[in-house]
Parts: C-alpha cells; sequence; structure tokens
C-alpha cells in the first residue's frame, strides 16, 4: 500500500511554537507513525511543484492523508478536480482537523462543511460509538486530549455513512469527529483532531486511528465501472 | 408553500413526438399536477432571463423541481451557486430523471452521477422499498412504466439516506429510482422516471409521488445556524 | 391523530418527591402538552388491565408514546408481541428515556439497548445535528436542561437511521440523543431527557419535540404489502 | 480466524436432488471454499448436540456462517441466545438465503423478515451498488445465476447500514441481496442468493463473495464496553 501524507506546511515554517512541536512538519510525524511493513509512505507539500501531487504520484497513491489551514485557496483547482477523479476511481482520503475547508473536501461533501470553532486549548473527549469498526481497533471507550481547539456543531455535512467518534469539549459544545464516506469507488475518514499548536499527532491512539482508517481505505480490486449507452441483458 | 417547476423547455420545441405529449413543455404537466390548496406554484425556464430564477424567485421558493436533460452546460454557473446556497439555507429540491447530470445535483452529491442508459421503451417497474416514508403515501407495492427509458447501475451517487424505491427494467438492470438526501437545512428526492418521449408526467401516481416529495421536502422552521468563532457555554 | 401516552405510573405513587412534579403522572403531563386541534390523546398506564392497551386502543392508535423504568419485566410479553405487530402495520413509536430498557425497544432494536448513566442531576445541553428534519421544527441550536440523570455512550442501539440531537453532559459524557427508526411500516423515534425527578416535561422544547416526533411518526397510507408465495409478473 | 459454517442439513438427507449437489451437506461445499492460509473452517449442524454450537465452539468462534431453511423452529431458544450474545460481543455473521427466517436473524434485526418468494428456477442477476466496499472485492459488475429461487420486496428488514447487491429476476421483482448491519460489536451479512436444489454455492463468485464478507465481518479488538452506574470524569 502506497500512502501519501499531503500538508499545507506553512504554519510550521512561520510559528515558533508550531515548529517546536513539528520541527520537520505534521506530514513528516504522521508518515512517521504510519511506517511499518508492507506500507509505503512519502509526503508532499503545498509549496512543490504540483503542490507534490503530480499525475504520477497521485495514479499510485492509494491513500492520501490531507491537512491543511490556512491556505486552502492557493490549492489550485486543477490539482483538486485530479485528486476528485482519483476518488471516485477508488484512491482512499483522509481528511484530518482543518482540512474540513479545504477545496476538495467541500467537492466530495457538496455541503459547505462549515462549524462552530474556539482556539483556546480546552479539553477534547473522543467517545468511540461504533466499537464494530476496523478504525477503531485498539482503541479504548474514549481518547482524551488535555489540549485542542474546539470545532462545535453543526457541522454542515451530509449524514455519515458511519459515525465512528463524538467529542465531548470542556466549553459546552459536542461534535461528529469521525465519520465515513463513500464516493464512487473511493472511501473517505474525516477526523477533526490535530491543531497544529498541540502534539496530537505525537499522540499514539491518534496514530493508531489514522493507520486503521488507511488501512480501511485502501482501494478494493473492485468492478470496473461501465457508464454510457448500454444494450440489453435480456432479449426485449 | 410555494412550489417553482423548473424545465429546461428545449425537447418540446424541437421534437414533434415530445411536443404531442407536452404541448406546453414538462414543467406545464408537473405544475398542473402539483396544485392544490394551500400551494401556489410556478413555473421556470431556461431560456428566460436567469433562467426565471432570480434572486427574488428563489428566495421565495419552498422546493424547487428540476428536469433538464440536453442542455445542462447552459446553466450558469452563477444561477448554480445560488440555487446550492438555497438548499443549504433549507429550501427543499427534487431532480427528476435526466436531471441526475444537471450541475446543481453533481454539486450537491459531490460525485459523477453517471449510470448506464438505453432508450428503447421498455418496461419499468419501479417497487417500493422503504413503506413508511411519506412520500410512498398512497402508492402500491410497485409502479409500472410500459416504456421508459432505461437507467442502469452503478449510479454514481453517495449512498442514500433513505432509499424508496428499486427500478427493474425488462432489459435486465436495477436502479436505484428514489433517493433522499439532506444537504445543510435542505431535502433533495432523485426521482427517476421521466423521459421526455414517454407520457410518465401524466401518470397520476408518478405525480402523486412529486406531490408527497414536495410536502416531505418543505423546509421546516429550524435553528438558526451560527458558524465560526464562539463563546464557551461554559466556564473554561 | 390519535396518540396513547403509555406511562409506568410508579415512581409517582411511591416517591413524594416525583408527586410533587408530576402529581397526575408523567403520562397527564405529556399528553397535555401534546393536546392541539385535529389530535386526540389519551393515556393508558401499567396497572390497567391489560396494561390500558386492549386490542381495541392498539388497533386506533396512530402513535404510541412510552415511559418505563422500574417495571419493564411487568409488561407482557403478549401486550409486548401486539405493540410489535402494530408498529410493523405503520403505528408509530416514540421511546423515551428509561424507556430504552423496555421489552418493546430491546426487541424492535435488536440489540441490548444497555447505557451508562449517572444519577447526580447534572447539565444537560442537546445540539441539534440534522437541522432539515421535522422533528427538530421551532428548535434553537440546543436544548439546555439544567439538571438531568446523565446517559452516556456506548449506548447499545443499531446505527440510526438519522441522528437528531447528540447530548453533552457536564461530567464528561456524550450521547446520542434523538434517533430515528423504521422497521415494518412503522416509523420510531428515541429521545434521551425525562428522569422523573426533574421537570424535564414541563419544558416546552421538550414538548415541541415530542409534539413533532408525533407528526413525524404518524402512519401514512402506504402499500398494502403482500408476502410469501408470487406469481411472475413476466411470462417466465 | 476460525469461521463456523452451521447448515440445518436435513434438505440433503431427505431429498435426492439436493443430496445429488450437495452430497456433503452444504455447509461442507461452503466450508471448502472458505479454507485458505490462516483461516480454520469447521462446521456444525441442527443434529448435533447442542445443534454443534457449544459455549466452547461459540466462545472461539470468530464468524459464524447460518444456512436454514425447513427447521428454524426446531433451533433452540437458549442456543439462539448464545449466538445473540455473542454477536453483541464481536462475534461476526453471515447468513445465507433462507436463515433470512432463522429466530436469530428476526432477533438481531427487529423485524419479521418477511418477504416474497417463488420457487421455479429463475434467472437472478446480481448488481453491485457499492463498488468501494470489501465484501465485493474481485467481483464484476454482476453476479449471474441461471436459476434461483427468486425472493422479491418488500422485503422486511430494517434499513442497511451499507447495500451492497441488487437483485433482477426474470419475473419481474428486485430484492436487496446483500446488506451490511452492525449489533454491539459484531458485523452481519446477509447475502441472499442459495436456493438447496440449485448448485449456487458451488460458483466460485458466490465463494468470493462469502470469504470476502467473513473477513469483513471477523471482530476487531474493539473498546472494553462498559455498561451501568458510572462515576463523572470532570468536576461536578
Amino acid at each position: 500500500m502506497n500512502i501519501t501524507v499531503w500538508n499545507e506546511f506553512r504554519h510550521e515554517k512561520l510559528n515558533a511554537a508550531v515548529a517546536a512541536i513539528y520541527p520537520e512538519g505534521i506530514h513528516h510525524v504522521i508518515a512517521k507513525g504510519l511506517q511499518q511493513e508492507g506500507v509505503n509512505v512519502q509526503t508532499a507539500t503545498l509549496d512543490e511543484v504540483e503542490h507534490g501531487l503530480t499525475d504520477k504520484v497521485l495514479r499510485e497513491t492509494d491513500v492520501l492523508i490531507w491537512w491543511g489551514h490556512k491556505a486552502h485557496e492557493e490549492v489550485e483547482d486543477e490539482i483538486v478536480q485530479k485528486i476528485y477523479q482519483r476518488v471516485l476511481e477508488g484512491m482512499g482520503m483522509i481528511v484530518l482537523h482543518s482540512g474540513h475547508f479545504s477545496k476538495i473536501f467541500k467537492k466530495l461533501m457538496g455541503t459547505s462543511c462549515d462549524l462552530k470553532w474556539r482556539q483556546v486549548g480546552e479539553k477534547e473527549r473522543l467517545w468511540v460509538v461504533d466499537p464494530s469498526h476496523p478504525i477503531v481497533a485498539g482503541i479504548g471507550e474514549y481518547i482524551e486530549l488535555e489540549k485542542e481547539e474546539m470545532y462545535g456543531e453543526f457541522f454542515d455535512i451530509p449524514e455519515p455513512e458511519s459515525l465512528l467518534f463524538l467529542s465531548w469539549f470542556a466549553g459546552g459544545e459536542v461534535f461528529r469527529s469521525g465519520c465515513t464516506y463513500s464516493r464512487g469507488k473511493g472511501k473517505i475518514f474525516y477526523f477533526r483532531p490535530g491543531h497544529e499548536t498541540y502534539p496530537t499527532y505525537h499522540n499514539p491512539q491518534i496514530i493508531k486511528v489514522i493507520r486503521n482508517a488507511a488501512q480501511w481505505a485502501a482501494p478494493i480490486v473492485g468492478p470496473q465501472l461501465q457508464f454510457g449507452k448500454t444494450d440489453p441483458l435480456e432479449k426485449l
């Protein structure tokens, strides 16, 4: 399996507090966490040529992981269109945290993907609400994060196909924090945590979830889909 | 309740066979079928100014019904964006037949909305698979249409929130023919039948379904949604 | 529409604190809240003959509302079987609070319906997560209850067809508090709040939700379902 | 992974036509088809002691496959209760064909699981409608079976969590033929084909689906679920 971890990689260069937590970038920490036998992990970032997502990279990527925040608008529409096409063809996609507002996530969802937020560093507790799902394998009843940005409902997404995590926030809000979708032959997982000023991606349970999600989202050798004009299979 | 029936209204002007069935346009027949006490029905068509969908019309429309086929590309992006915004705000939307390939439906779904098709006039039988849903009120176990265009799976749509009708086609295919979705505060119903060369919208059961769907899709006085930065509700 | 509000009606007789809040029983307060033009509301309680749910009552009931807690085991299996049959035939059912552990709810769900709980009187905030649904009409972004019993995840229910409310609890838990299901021709709504020692059913927003739910759950004139051996519709 | 294939195993002993197709029983053919490295397959049948499903067998079974038809009533309630408990604890379950009317399936679904049927040996075509799902890996756009018993809608089951196959029948009906559910920590797959008088389980594509389903339904090391009275996680 080939995983590509994409990161905007701007906060880490501009904000010393972020750089202290993720000196080589958020993508680097996630990529390291995903390395295991049989898995090939590479990274790509906004400021590379074609954002690091050339046709070759996309064609060979089984699962694309996405972290973006302040520069969503700088992602070129042409690249977004190519990612979209690859998802419909079967590429898995894991959208993290502020990636909820990325062009590609909004395009795949068909909604605004807007939400409430507050960045004061409060406690978040992610409760598992589907204990049968492979993405929660190895996780306890909840994951607790001492300090995170708050995201609150209403989260303007389509009804998830499976809802895996619900977040409780100290400030009084809740959030649908782990949501699965399918689009064409592709599987998508949105996972809420991961504000850049907190060491969330150093948390082994968070990495475990992303790792499970990558396994789950990997493409299957599914049917060769045919569209358009078609002859009858029965005599008419 | 204010319903606006939108029709591309081109086939009826160019094709005598279609004009024979729908002399005043498909929209006219549907609009007539929807008239009842407490419901105000108007129509709009592609070739009107702003496709008949001015800001005022859209603002006052509770449910928009959409039939388009050969001129999807002529619908201006700006109007599509306005319809999209209104759906998220609560306007109901019923997309009919070849409207599956309209810009607005693809934008709301986040998929290609592609499918198989065959236009030879074969038998279609729409089976009810959710007999608890208000959209099937007054319908029997199935609706039979002697001649229709075939649409076949795989239909590239997101998993429906509720699946109400499954079509059987004489040529050997099946199709998810009645699908509901929600997007933001808006409710959407896709309903398959209605090729322009057949008198499908003269069928009282088909009209009954569209009528039920309009009632179902009408906006509710729901919560005033707030997005963006928000203060805590609890002391932190 | 005929609504029957069923209540175990034991706490009110045995516990002065409960009687102070609901002197004539929880069912009485709910029934009063549901009265409006075109709606006929009656009540039934455990200690009546056949628990007040005779064949005639059940046959004429469009929506059955259920509150039970300490005497689930005293509800006779034969009556449970009759209610079950009526739900499959189209009777709507609204299960409140501790009714999660009633025989009828467990039978309809196919799961244990178990959960976490704590009865110390803490704050609950029910967030709306489906602002398009008729059951939340007239409700704001959330409902706040100063004191309630806590119910926490994992709540062992099947994946809801629509998830309408998520609860935040001061003690750190979350809960799927408003869940819809369909079973046969019947529609079911589970709504969490309503511990007997708090005036929850005097809250106009809570009553509003139950009222909306009764409208939503009312049976439709759906298809006459046929089961068993059947002749082909096409020549074989 | 430990798979147990359970079969009623009566038709094969009483009907020469069935015995000709499945001389050692349906369970034997399915079991053989599932054998592969890392998978341990055993069988169990109705007439064994405790139907072959002792506490030890159930405790060690990861996925239980179920074929029954004419003797559903002979399956003891106590064993059904044990299977049910094991599903909630995480054991996967694959229910085949006429198993739709088994005690265990009805108990897990919460509905009658009734349907239409016709046994004349007509053509069935199972269309894939979720090409992203691991259960359809290696399958084309459809599976065609020359002769099968017909099952027709309305199929009285809860709305599937994922709908994978839709059947077309020559006689004019359709059917939701591949449905997934979760119950507690357990995953369930219902798969329609497999009348005893046809060689359906000798079809490599049918076996492929069952094989995929067993992989999908295998339990994960999920959260240790806690129910009942619980202390607050936050200071109240």
